[in-house]
């Protein structure tokens, strides 16, 4: 779309010039996110508060504008990619830290601080904001909320949405509304603060989160699990839960992902078929007992060799081992990239073993290289696909396989995003998980948003398949 | 209303003639729940499937009938009476639990099962559903989800909100949808199991819900602190989570509740301006290390008794005590009865002391008398106030000083309601909490239910005052 002249000046004199801009460069950066999708905006703006993005509201409902809000850029699934064009608003100048109230606890912060910053600002009191994502040194709280994002912690603290007391939204028309409240609990009509929890900048923009915050373990431990069999692997964490011993992290690598590690950055890991990191915290006498039953009932399980450490470097060098998995995959083979497209399904937990197998053998008959690792005791499951950017019928291969895999998640009781959201990749794949069920989403989208301006092409309302019609910097390159 | 010819052998034949009545007894019972408020429905009916009650809800929405969902009837705000007649759906025969998969940390319960049967059969597991309501002997999981139910355990453990996984629910028009998952992490689209918790039957009949399980604490004890200064107690609170140390209970009593309980079930409790029974659990070393701890806060806050226990009887006794003030203070004074109305109000942690002193300044103002307990640790604070309830000008001196308690709790930060949920009693109250937030909750109503057939009259459509036009059966009697 082309803004209507003189839109650019008034939009300028809301948030000053200097956070205004229809650079090309600026557009084309504004275009991505961290997905494979892109599209770029008309206008790129920078707020810094509730009431300039009030203002901008109101001038894009009167104009019809599509707005995209945006926190850290780094969604996998395109939420944050502005497919319609029109406005990106980009909420990183909104991060202030508003109030730490640890008596009450709870903290209250504007949606574009980001999560490690929250976390050390918390710390000194002994408390911090547990849900973890990946991605934490550059994603923002609002983020986060609008995607319901989590990470290796959640099966022990619960994920974003757990944690979400109050929020202020500004809705499609500028009104700015509070929802929620600044107590542990509420009963008090709808909970829209649990609604506006991942839905991804279509129903408003959150522009300050009210967040429960828990004390912070006194300690960490971990155990590096080595299993020649993949469902061996599956098994530990099923027997786990049930001694019951819930552990504060257990990332699960399959081979092929450690395999690209210890190639990619010597990390050095046992060359076998599955590996579990099992992280247990808390009181310290407390991780001395877990550390022996998860050692014990690792064992049991089938595990080849079992590492134990409570020493901070070694547990860095394990945690840093497996958060180069991504990166690591795109140095496996010379012509592929890892790309993100099936990369957050969860199942129920015992099905991990059924789900792993069978992305395996999905893998195999397309003739495409994935790699499965992720959060096991949460049952959630990352895979990337290794596909040739250059080569049409590479990407072909992945995007059916990228559609088993879901069958397969769905097939299993499972759902095709555990922690990232649904953007563009994975709309499609939302529907058919939840044939029943997006119709009421839609209505509730109708009620909130009539004009579709918000986040428009998004969560539902995106046709056709996941690749078609979006550019890939390396396609355009070619 | 009356309902047209032929209707209810319709409904007969849907549900069978034995699940259906109009017998004026019926009628009359089926018009209250636990509060103040009566009206009797026009039929009722007790289905058994998720189908019968989607075809109950296609034959009410083709007639325009209401339509009000009711579980164990335990409800203390008029949620459950149907305030403009029609149909109530007693969904206690649905009362099968369906799952306990604890490997997978999640079972699944038809609406109607009661809470204390829930946890009986999780208890073999070793694990359990959390939120402990007060009324847990007799409440539905369905009631539980339809008002964010909790109780005295929600500081460490949280509400029902923060365990719904899924929910099958039956909307207005009879189509059953899944909401949710069954997994531990879901990002996939709007949150809308997390929506209809605290819904009070106004968006769907909730028929079926899926909840994340946690494992049971291996030990529990308590510290019995008692205070000459209620402040003392607020304080106490507000210094143990600054530690931090998160109790598992914190129950407070002032004077009026500890001589409530101590003349009506001889409980022997100090003779003190406050008291407050902390309750810590976990594994046996870590619940002996932070009952040190307890104790020496409660001395260091002022505590001018201190009795510590582990002793299961001992702990009874006292759990019994404080379960008792509710019925105990109706037998304080000769001719008052004891009602709820500002019954569940939550303030930031840290309020208690304010909020407390300002409920006994208005009971002075208003001249009557107001028992407070509550959940401390969470905020959560429970007043009744005992009234005449032969005489207009009790009912009206109550009345006001229910609307000074609300006025004194949005002052502080807080909400009208903590876990009781809003019904009747409630309405005009969380719309002055919630100015600028309601009217997108009506936004959501009319979306969901636009013949306003579900549970009508109540959350915020209702207007009026609190207790004026609705019957209390002793003001019929006099």
């Amino acid at each position: 779309m082309k803004l209507k002249e003189g839109l650019v000046e008034e939009i300028a004199s809301i948030v000053g010039r200097e956070n205004c801009s229809t650079r090309v460069a600026d557009l084309y950066t504004y275009g991505f996110d961290s997905s494979i999708h892109h599209h770029s905006p008309d206008v790129v703006v920078r707020p810094s508060s509730a009431e300039e993005v009030s203002r901008l509201m109101k001038l894009a409902s009167r104009e019809g504008i599509p707005v995209v809000p945006r926190g850290g850029g780094t969604g996998l699934c395109g939420a944050a990619v502005p497919i319609k064009g029109g406005m990106v608003m980009d909420l990183t100048r909104m991060n202030r830290i508003k109030e730490i109230r640890v008596n009450d606890l709870y903290c209250v912060a504007e949606a574009g601080v980001v999560y490690d910053r929250l976390n050390e600002a918390l710390s000194p009191n002994k408390f911090f904001f547990p849900p973890t994502p990946g991605s934490g040194e550059a994603c923002t709280i609002g983020g986060m909320v609008a995607t319901n994002a989590s990470g290796m912690r959640a099966v022990k603290y619960g994920a974003t949405r757990d944690y979400v007391l109050g929020l202020e939204v500004v809705l499609a028309d500028g009104s700015i509304i509070h929802v929620g409240t600044n107590t542990i609990k509420n009963s008090s009509g709808y909970q829209l603060e649990r609604l506006f929890v991942g839905s991804e900048g279509t129903l408003g923009i959150i522009t300050e989160v009210t967040l429960k915050i828990a004390p912070k373990p006194k300690k960490s431990a971990m155990v590096l699990a080595a299993f020649d069999r993949l469902e061996d692997a599956g098994k530990c964490v099923s027997n786990l839960i049930s001694v019951p011993l819930i552990p504060s992290a257990t990332e699960l690598m399959d081979d092929i992902c450690i395999r690209a590690v210890n190639k990619a950055v010597q990390a050095g890991l046992p060359d076998v078929q599955a590996i579990c990191m099992i992280e247990v915290d808390g009181e310290p006498e407390i991780v001395a007992k877990e550390l022996k039953v998860v050692e014990s009932i690792a064992r049991q399980s089938g595990a080849s060799s079992v590492q134990v450490s409570d020493d901070s470097k070694q547990m860095a060098k394990w945690t840093s081992a497996r958060k180069s998995v991504m990166s690591a995959l795109s140095r496996l083979g010379d012509q592929l990239v890892s790309v993100s497209l099936a990369d957050d399904m969860a199942v129920p937990i015992s099905k991990i073993p059924d789900a792993v197998v069978a992305f395996h053998r999905i893998a195999e008959e397309n003739q495409v290289i994935v790699g499965t690792y992720g959060h096991a005791a949460d049952g959630n499951l990352h895979t990337k696909m290794l596909l040739d950017p250059c080569s049409e019928d590479s990407w072909r291969r992945g995007e059916r396989a990228v559609g088993q895999i879901f069958d397969a998640v769905i097939s299993l009781g499972g759902t095709v995003t555990g922690e990232h959201g649904v953007g563009i990749s994975k709309a499609p794949y939302m529907m058919k998980e939840r044939p029943d069920a997006w119709r009421t989403m839609m209505a509730i989208k109708k009620a909130l948003d009539p004009q579709d301006i918000l986040n428009p092409g998004k969560l539902m309302q995106w046709e056709g398949g996941i690749i078609r019609d979006l550019r890939y910097p390396c396609r355009d390159l070619r």
